[in-house]
């Protein structure tokens, strides 16, 4: 089949979010990491969901969120990920494809549900998440459709596909197809315990394989095994093409081709529910790369449509980023 | 049993709301009335869907909003409403459960499934309903449990419940233990045209069976068959103990025993979605009534939760409303 032009394929986890509001020490009492990632299985999933308090479910996971703000930019995308032909796993296909993008991977018919993320949301806005991967782990090489990998400028993968273990295979078969196809990839590391858990895999990946890395600073620290900012910034160099460094309030740093451009954060009113602002940086800066804007355009569409997601509760748009980038244009 | 003190029980359709942003033009290509709420069958809320945009999920239903708004208040409270034993039906009992209410009605084993609203928000902040009664309609007098009823200050009725039609026989039932056990009995008249459609039932029952009713315009205009708010107002004068008939931006207005109390709205930076509103207003009437607060301090408590839950997505509130009020009285 002919493929239309994509401007970014994002492959990932297909995940609903449960959000709820956790205090301090609830984290404290059940052992959560703030600001961090923690796999469970459907028995702590379980167990955790009955003592979090009431919620919201809304469609997540972290390239799938990124490629929602794609289309919310009026950019072309689509999505690969694994959801089981369940309740959850209709909400996912359904709140995906209505955002605009193009979600063509076929649903599970048998093994684990529909991947759900607890997430708490403590008072100062961070999100601690706890992932049940079920149905994510039958993500693999058959689901990578080599045509529309070709047909995508830029291919983008989450670090978190290092978990589900056949999803490995189907990551790097994706970067493969798009190199030979003289495409870009680009990666997003996820997580600082992503990073270690699969800390060589992701060396061997930055080394050779991609174009284009989006890290935040305890995750480029953890990829070089240090505490310093500027260390693991200067190990990045010569790696990759782009590396887009967040970091958080401080705005982003983005480094390439020897020159250096430092983001300001853009201004939020008031801080709600951080989920999804690495995921909606990667969207404005993508928007920005396959529409052959400047790095420092790049960046900024990246703090703008990040400012967007904390100001609510959940990681997919309220508003139509296009709207609020050329709003945000005009006023400049 | 034996019954602790129970402020309120609320007895309503138990609904799962799924929340999208929708423009007036597909209002109106699709023949839905702002501002109300239509019922839909399961054929017509699948086909709704597919052309929503994306969603968010969370559990609502007026009585069950009340309910979870009273608690967040330091109520104590109870709700009686049918779920099946499905994927929403969990969400539903851990949500309504998690907000510190009562829950005991067992779910359906059988029959549809979980009740569904499908609401679209227009850019004006106005929510626009379409719901599909699933297991709701296997509410009945079985589930009305009478030690509940009796143990209640308050047994609180939502008029959507004269929709499904066993549910009339389960509100007769409740009503009249209610009062057996010298307790008040209040009732919500939830829509215009659910009124419309039940407009006799609902003046019988105004006129011997309730003693506090809440109503918006647009309702007690639809009870007594005229367009002024103020010919409305003086047609329930006599026949309920108390009215709180609220009037969006322009507060509400309280009659009791030929006394008249005027109470202002309270400001709201940015109005995000109306969804809850009246729903929520009721909460913090009720919850000063079983408090032994002053009428006009009761319509205040209705105005600042009402506020709350306007400023954002979704019908819970998603801040502790007890500090809310405490914040506000200590302002004043």
């Amino acid at each position: 089949m002919i493929q239309a032009g994509i401007d970014v394929v994002g492959i990932g986890n297909a995940i609903v979010d449960v959000i709820a509001h956790g205090e301090d020490d609830f984290l404290a009492r059940e052992g959560l990491v703030k600001g961090t990632m923690t796999l469970i299985d459907a028995d702590r999933a379980d167990a955790l969901y009955r003592m979090m308090g009431p919620a919201i479910e809304a469609s997540g996971g972290s390239a799938g969120n990124t490629m929602a703000g794609i289309a919310s930019l009026g950019g072309a995308g689509a999505y690969i990920g694994k959801v089981r032909d369940d309740f959850l796993g209709q909400v996912y296909r359904h709140d995906i494809t209505a955002a605009g993008v193009r979600f063509d991977t076929p649903s599970a018919a048998a093994g684990p549900g529909t991947a759900r993320c607890l997430i708490l949301v403590t008072p100062d806005g961070q999100r601690t998440m706890n992932t049940y991967l079920g149905a994510c782990v039958e993500l693999g090489p058959a689901d990578i459709d080599p045509d529309v990998i070709a047909a995508a400028q830029i291919t983008y993968l989450e670090g978190y596909l290092f978990d589900p273990p056949l999803a490995q295979e189907a990551f790097r078969k994706a970067a493969a197809t798009a190199h030979s196809a003289g495409r870009q990839v680009a990666l997003s590391l996820s997580d600082p315990f992503c990073v270690g858990r699969h800390r060589a895999a992701f060396r061997d990946l930055v080394d050779g394989h991609v174009d284009i890395l989006f890290a935040n600073e305890a995750e480029i620290c953890s990829l070089y095994e240090t505490d310093d900012f500027a260390a693991a910034a200067a190990a990045v160099r010569g790696h990759v093409a782009i590396a887009a460094l967040t970091r958080s309030a401080s705005g982003s740093v983005i480094l390439a081709e020897g020159a250096e451009h430092c983001i300001a954060a853009s201004p939020v009113a008031r801080v709600v529910d951080t989920t999804g602002a690495g995921d909606l940086y990667a969207s404005g800066f993508l928007y920005g790369l396959t529409h052959a804007l400047p790095l420092p355009i790049c960046g900024e569409f990246g703090s703008l449509c990040a400012a967007e997601i904390i100001g609510h509760f959940g990681a997919r748009p309220e508003v139509k980023l296009s709207e609020l980038v050329a709003k945000t244009a005009r006023a400049c």
